[in-house]
């Protein structure tokens, strides 16, 4: 469980970032992450060379509300000053501690992470965005969120997620179980929030993506049905973009 | 009154606009301005060089959610494909056309204006901010928002905002009639509403910024009234950023 070597501290993080600079939470050699952006601020503030393991792994693109991680640390300090000291090395990236704690050296933000909770964010309207450019998704069509919502319910509980699975998933599965997926429309926006134990790659953004469809009445509920009956990556009708994606929470025991 | 001529048709416009990339409402020498956007989008869909004009000049960095403005075409075509042009060629400004209607000759977005309302948001934490960057003004002291509101109360009503006004204010008398400003939280979220036919330049943000002092117990309310009350413009205790201020509605007959 990379439990930490005696005489470190282990913290726990709250993140919220913008994903739009980043290739995606995960280091990587050909561009920016939020984890290096972390990774090298506590560098700046303790001298030391740390691996931040973070809830989920998010795309390009997805952004961070309450993103949840942890490392592991010798430098004696506060939590508090630990925060204060990684917030003002992070700068000018638009990645922030929200919170910071100490906790026992068995928790970890991925392994002990018992649900994960998106947020998509749709803007309903033909006009392009603007104060949000990046931050939802503008759908031009008019869509039926009561619709959404019914069809949505197909997806709820234990299945083969396959079509709604990137090519790229690691995951040793495609079989997953969606605890909750919920469609609300608040005036323009349609709001869709997904929790789950956990999520394939790209599953949240392919179920919004096929949603819209039923949405604008260019799917049935039973076209959703048989998508997902089908388990074919080739059925999938629609990837929603990175833009509205939210990872908004990761719940743990306790 | 600023009638078109004979074969003009007036159209009203509602604007969504990202302040950030320009130097305000109002058309400048230089730098970009949303004015200037506009009207360069609407040369381009109809051949004819316009004046827009707004129901408030917002400042650089400054927000609109519903600005309203107008202009006299030429151009025979429908509101509907007049907005979709200007929102094709407006790109990649962050300025969209949200709503455009044909409005009598005698309407004029600034001078048939009852009222204006503005949104300021203040977000209240100590870390610095990521999506919302540019998008609101972080406070990190902590603003006791039931403070606010109460000191808020006594600038409501008829006053002279001398302390209140920017050195650059054009307007003719700093004699102003205040009609609402309310300062509400919701988690980490101050948001200040505040309502008038119409403000001095730099009104809201210099309310909102002494508003933060009482809210974080520099100043009293006392204090705030005193301010209020010398009608000197040294008095101001703190003017907020830009960032936070959207200009979100105007009000007009009928």
């Amino acid at each position: 469980m990379d439990e930490p070597e005696t005489g470190l501290t282990r913290f726990a993080f709250t993140v919220e970032f913008d994903g739009r600079p980043f290739m995606g939470w995960q280091r990587q050699n050909h561009g920016p992450s939020v984890q290096q952006a972390i990774e090298d601020a506590i560098h700046t503030v303790t001298g030391e060379r740390v691996a931040v393991h973070a809830a989920g792994r998010t795309d390009a693109g997805v952004h961070g509300l309450a993103m949840r991680a942890h490392a592991d640390i010798a430098k004696s300090i506060t939590p508090f000053r630990l925060m204060g000291g990684i917030n003002a090395r992070l700068r000018p990236h638009p990645v922030a501690i929200l919170a910071c704690e100490v906790v026992p050296d068995d928790w970890h933000a991925r392994f002990s992470c018992l649900g994960r909770s998106y947020v998509y964010r749709i803007v309903n309207r033909r006009a392009p965005l603007t104060v949000e450019r990046g931050l939802a998704w503008q759908v031009a069509k008019p869509l039926d969120a009561d619709a959404m919502q019914a069809a949505a319910q197909l997806l709820v509980g234990l299945h083969d997620f396959t079509t709604f699975r990137s090519a790229h998933c690691q995951s040793a599965s495609p079989v997953k179980t969606l605890d909750r997926l919920h469609v609300a429309r608040e005036g323009e926006r349609v709001t869709v929030h997904a929790d789950a134990r956990s999520f394939l790659h790209h599953q949240v953004r392919s179920m919004v993506g096929c949603l819209t469809l039923v949405g604008s009445g260019r799917w049935s509920a039973d076209d959703l049905r048989a998508a997902l009956e089908v388990k074919d990556r080739a059925a999938l009708g629609l990837n929603a973009p990175p833009d509205g994606l939210y990872f908004v929470a990761a719940h743990y025991p306790g």
